[in-house]
Formats: structure tokens, C-alpha cells, sequence
């Protein structure tokens, strides 16, 4: 999908300006057709911050004392945390909380110290220095990986808020006041943004790890299956050719390593939902992701060989029979595991998929050691397939219980 | 580094509980020595927004009538604005500056417009309706993906601002005010950002593009070169030996692509540095990028081969010395590269490894079709190497000069 938006914005560059406005109106149509729900998401966004900005707009006029300016968090909270995925949204609105609270009572212990010393010369020292030393903390550990990965964002609301509610210019207590009226406004915006994105068309993380995963486990199959047609017609040669039949599908699979992990920390926060259960096991699919990835390197050092090797006729055709059986077999079981993950029930016949293929690979391997062929090279590209999908199959066999 | 890390995190698991302060303690202090630039960064955050909350905090005992509650948007800016690089400083701070100002503007409209309608009913439905649809299409914009990568924090802020403007409960003349000071304090808050980033021990994002891509190209020659002496030993058999001999430094040059598009986001907002002046073809250090990836993962595909194929040591011993001296060449070849992009400047030896590498390659082809051997394997997977290392040295002397 991102290259198809690149290939949009190649084309829309290369247009006269008249014609502008019109691409762009379809490049917006082909955004919102690749996935509705960023259309629905925007809408949801859209309808909150409303809500709760007029909430905010009509509070003024009401008699009893309300939060006034500081009602203003709310809506703040509101844009912030309001993200795609459940995960994200629940992981920031967290963070948010749970540091406001903190740094909230952190910073009023902060102000009620510097007063108790008394002098008004040596309050400000305090409160500077107790600033100074809390934010230099709190910066230096969003620097270490396992705190970074969930509560980043959550330690520079922290920064935030205590710096805010430590050296605000008030006397004693109406620090207090402030802190307990920015910490109602903040979990009124943050319950706000975290009902809007549960209530209306959730998306969950944890929905689109699982079948972004099994989406690329489908890439692959289908790049097998496309190499295992390429076995079939021997007369293929040129590297175009093998492109557009092999089907170059596994080639997003080897840069989705940083969407999967951004995904898995999202999922990591979300409550049971469909199929998936609360600490539903979400590292597996790293390691699954992992495996695919390997998988789809192998491929793609298959597609150089393939396209670069001085076969003769002959050769070719000695192993033409088990290699086209490996490729379609590995491609069909990889196929079928995608799909039951999809479906999330176990297919019967991937396991005979997989014995297939081992055997051909076996077969494949007594023809290299009788004759003297110079193909060792394409068994070896194919072999770690068909071991790497039978480990496959385990690990969501595994996942899928 | 981050594998490191994660080795650090793991012991400390392991470890009972007495020990783990000090494993801590030991933890912090590694991240720190891997890069002292970090401790730095933590004290430099730490003094910039202590300075500019103290100025929010004497501000209420001066007389004349300043920016009130609303400096606090100089502190929250400069901690939100604060990055570790100075391009990612500057693309925030201009981010906010300039959503800030077109979304107040923006927001002082809409109001002006509502108060216009006169009617104290039509009021409240003119303003929701502008803040929902300008949220809605605000929040679509941030999908597409040229808008995404370099001004969303801009359109999130412009949300941010126009919902606060312009349902603020003020009446008329009070909102221009409101508007103006949020402005002013926001580039207080961003200028002091960008001040202290840039004067004390800058982080220039450029310069670590530069250096990550020359790191990997070195990782990719130590690696080859370990292979070149992996050739000359002939007795080396088992995956292990070869682990230990060949350095995988390639290993994390393949999962390094993210990281590089986000530096060279954030380069693209430095200004004239060192030996990069503003407007450096950033651009072609992802190129590069690509490059250096794809060699790392022939030499993965190239690990897998060495360690599977049986080869016969009549057979190894033939292409021994070419293999050698490619490897041993390409690794020399693309370690200059590294240190000519390093130093920028280039070395005139770099072309005769080259120009060895090939002929080797020349001569490894013509054993091959001499004798039946199994190798033209190995020869693709160098072949290859030596093809995008020549091609890499056209690249790096063109971003040289």
C-alpha cells in the first residue's frame, strides 16, 4: 500500500498543475478505499474534539465554579491521545494518567518543601534545582530500550507536569487545587478519547498484528507457488520474465520488522477482544515475523540465482520434477497456515503439504549426489523453506491453541 | 548497542534481587559510556526547561502585566520540543511555530464568524461544526504518507490550537489576546529549545546518518574479509567455527533501515554543519542504504551456502585462492570506502582492490567452466558483492564531492 501511494505521488509530480487538484482528489479516494477505517477514524477524532471542546465552550456560563481555563486539558488530552489502534490510544491515556498523578504529587511535595524553608531567596534555588535534577532523570532513562519501548511517553508527560505544578508562581494552596483540576481534566479527556475510539468501529492492534502477519505468510506462499510455475515452463529466462510470474510478493515482507514491533507494543495494552484474550501471547509473532522474514531472504536470494545461473537444458530438466513440487507444496502449506491463522482453525492437510515437500526434497538431493549437477545451490535456497515452514507450522499450531 | 542492551536486560533478569541496584547502577552506566552524547542531552534538557519554568515562576511577581497562566506553553514547548538531534529539534519547533500561527489565525475566524451570527443559539452549532470538520480533515491528512513524515506533529498542534482558540468561552477581543499570547509563548518556548540544543554539544542528525552508513559499510567489509580468511583455512567445517571466524557484523546493517529514514527526516531540516551543508543530498544515503543492505543479505545467503554445501576438499582447494582474494579484496575495497566517507576524502587504492576483486571473479568463473564444480554458487553470492561495491564507490564519490 505504501508503494502504491509513492507510485501516486511519482505520478501526481509529473502532471501539469491544472490537473492537480483532480489526482488529488483521487489520491484521498485511493487512501480511503485502501482502508476505511482511517476515514472512519478521522470522523471519530473529529466528533470528540468537538464534544468536548463545546463542553469546554459552555462552561464559562455555568454558575458553579468549574475548572475554567484549566478545562482547556481536556481538549488537549483529547487530540493527543487519540490514536488509530485501541492499543495506542489505551497505552498513551495510560501514560498520561499514571504520570500526572505522579509528577502531580511529586511536584506539590516539591512546592510544599520549598516553602517550608521559608526564605523567599532560597525557594526558587530548590525548586530550580529539583527541576533541573527530575527532568536530567527522567531524560536520561527514556534513553534505556525497555523503558523507551511503553512508557516513553508517559515520562515526558511526567517531565511535563511536574515541572508545571513545581514552579507554578502560587502560593501554597492553590498549587493543590491545580494539580487535583489538571488531573480531573486530563482523565475526563482521556476517558473521553479512550470511549469515542472503543465505542464507534474499534481497531484493534492486536487484529491487525495477527493478520498482518498472516497476510505476509500468504505473500510468501503465493511467491513459492509463483516460483513453482517458473520450474513448470522451462523456457522462462529473462529476469522480467521470472518477475512478473514468480510474483514479486515477499518483498514487503523483509522491511516489516518496525510496523510489527510498533504493533506488538500496542497490542501489549489492549484488554481481551475477539479472538484475542488479554496477554494474548504477542511476542510469538515477532519470533514468527522473524521466521518469515528469514524465509522471504531465502527467496530472494533464490530469485538472483535463478535469473544468474548458467543451467544447461539438461540439467534443467533432471530437477525440474522435485523442484517444482517443492516450491508448490512449501507455497500451498505456507498458504494453508495463513489461512488457518486467518480463521483461526487448524487445516489437516498443511502437515501432508509439508511431508510432500520434504520428500521431494529428499528426491531432489539423491539427484544431486548421483549425478554431478551444479543446482545444490537452489536446494539449499529451498530447503530452509520447507524446515522453516514446518517450525512455522508448530509455532501456530502453538499460537492458535 | 541495542543487542547489548537487551544482553544487559536479560542478565539483570536473571540475577536475585539484592544484586540488582547494583546491576542497575552498572546498566545506566553502560548506556551512558556507549554514547556519553546521551548524559549530556539529559543535562541539557534538565537546564533549559529549569531556566524557563524559573522564568514562569517569577513572572507573577513582576508588575507589569505578562503572559499570566499562559507561559506555561513556553514550558510545555520546550519540553515537547527537545529532541536528542538538532534536526529533530528544529522540524518540531518549526512544526509548532508555524501550525501554531495558521491555526490561530485560523481559530480567531471561525470565532469572529460565529459572533458575527449573532444569535447566542447558532453560536455553539457554527463553532462544533467548524472544530469537527477541521479535526476530520485534519486527522485524514495525517495518513497520507508525504504529509506524515515530516509534518505530523504540525498537524496534530494545528488540531491542538484551532479546537483552543476557537471554542475558548472568551468573548471577541479577548480571544485575539489569547491567541497572540499563546503564540509568543510557544516561540519563547521553542526558541530556548532550539538555543540550547544548538549551542551546547550539538547532536547533529546529519552526521550520524553519515557515520551509521560508513559503520555499515565497514561492518559488511570486516565481515568479507572474515570470510576471505575463512577461504584460507581450509579445515574450518562447522556453523560455530564460522560464526567465530567471519565476525557477523553484517547481522545488524539488515534491520538498520528504519533507523536511517528517520535520520534522514530529521536531516533534512539541519542547517549548514560541519562538512554537510544544508540541502545535502540526504536522499542518497537511503540509496546507499539499500545498497549495503542488499550486499549484507548475499553475505547471509553466502553464510547458509558455506555451511551446508558439501564440498569435496579437491574442490575447495581449486577455487581457494579466488575466493580468497575476492573476498579478501572486496572487504579491503569497501572498508576504504568507509573510511574515505568517514574522512571525506577519497583514496585513490580503493579502484585497484576493485579492479583486483574482478579479476579474481574473472578467474573463479573460467575454473568453473572448466572443470564441473558445484561452486558457481559462491561465485554468484561474491559476484554480486563485488558489482555493488564498484557501484557504492560511484555513489559515495559523488556525495563526497
Amino acid at each position: 500500500m505504501a508503494v502504491k501511494n509513492q507510485e501516486i505521488v511519482g505520478i501526481l509530480k509529473k502532471l501539469p498543475a491544472s490537473n492537480k487538484v483532480c489526482s488529488f482528489g483521487s489520491y484521498v479516494k485511493q487512501i480511503a478505499e485502501d482502508d476505511p477505517r482511517k476515514l472512519v477514524h478521522s470522523v471519530k477524532v473529529g466528533l470528540a474534539i468537538a464534544i468536548v471542546s463545546l463542553f469546554y465552550y459552555f462552561e464559562p456560563l455555568f454558575d458553579y465554579e468549574g475548572f475554567g481555563v484549566s478545562s482547556m486539558w481536556a481538549v488537549l488530552t483529547v487530540v493527543v491521545v487519540f490514536e488509530f489502534s485501541v492499543g495506542a490510544t489505551l497505552g498513551k491515556g495510560v501514560n498520561r494518567g499514571i504520570a500526572t498523578f505522579l509528577a502531580g504529587s511529586l511536584g506539590v511535595a516539591a512546592h510544599k518543601l520549598a516553602t517550608f524553608s521559608g526564605s523567599d531567596k532560597l525557594q526558587p534555588i530548590i525548586l530550580g534545582l529539583s527541576v533541573f535534577s527530575v527532568a536530567s532523570i527522567a531524560t536520561f532513562m527514556r534513553f534505556m530500550p525497555k523503558l523507551k519501548v511503553r512508557y516513553d511517553y508517559g515520562i515526558l508527560i511526567f517531565i511535563l507536569t511536574f515541572s508545571m505544578i513545581s514552579v507554578s508562581g502560587y502560593r501554597d494552596h492553590m498549587v493543590l487545587d491545580k494539580a487535583i483540576t489538571r488531573a480531573t481534566t486530563i482523565l475526563i479527556g482521556g476517558a473521553a478519547a479512550i470511549l469515542f475510539n472503543v465505542v464507534i468501529c474499534p481497531v484493534w492492534a492486536g487484529e491487525d498484528l495477527h493478520n498482518l502477519i498472516a497476510t505476509n505468510i500468504e505473500d510468501l506462499g503465493i511467491s513459492l507457488e509463483g516460483y513453482g510455475k517458473y520450474f513448470k515452463k522451462l523456457d522462462v529466462k529473462s529476469e522480467e520474465e521470472l518477475e512478473r510470474t514468480s510474483l514479486e510478493e515477499y518483498k514487503c515482507v523483509i522491511n516489516s520488522k518496525a510496523s510489527e514491533e510498533n504493533l506488538v507494543n500496542f497490542a501489549k495494552w489492549e484488554p481481551h477482544h475477539g479472538k484475542f484474550r488479554y496477554r494474548h501471547p504477542w511476542g510469538q509473532y515477532l519470533k514468527i515475523g522473524d521466521l518469515v522474514r528469514e524465509c522471504a531472504i531465502y527467496i530472494n536470494a533464490l530469485k538472483s540465482e535463478l535469473t544468474s545461473c548458467n543451467m544447461t537444458p539438461e540439467g534443467r530438466k533432471r530437477i525440474q520434477e522435485p523442484c517444482t513440487k517443492m516450491s508448490i507444496e512449501c507455497g500451498s502449506a505456507l498458504k494453508e497456515i495463513a489461512m488457518s491463522m486467518k480463521t483461526m482453525t487448524l487445516y489437516p492437510t498443511t502437515d501432508s503439504h509439508i511431508l510432500k515437500a520434504k520428500a521431494a526434497a529428499e528426491k531432489l538431493r539423491s539427484i544431486i549426489k548421483s549425478g554431478g549437477l551444479i543446482e545444490e545451490a537452489e536446494l539449499q535456497k529451498l530447503l530452509p523453506s520447507t524446515k522453516i515452514a514446518s517450525f512455522m507450522l508448530d509455532l501456530v499450531s502453538n499460537s492458535v491453541e
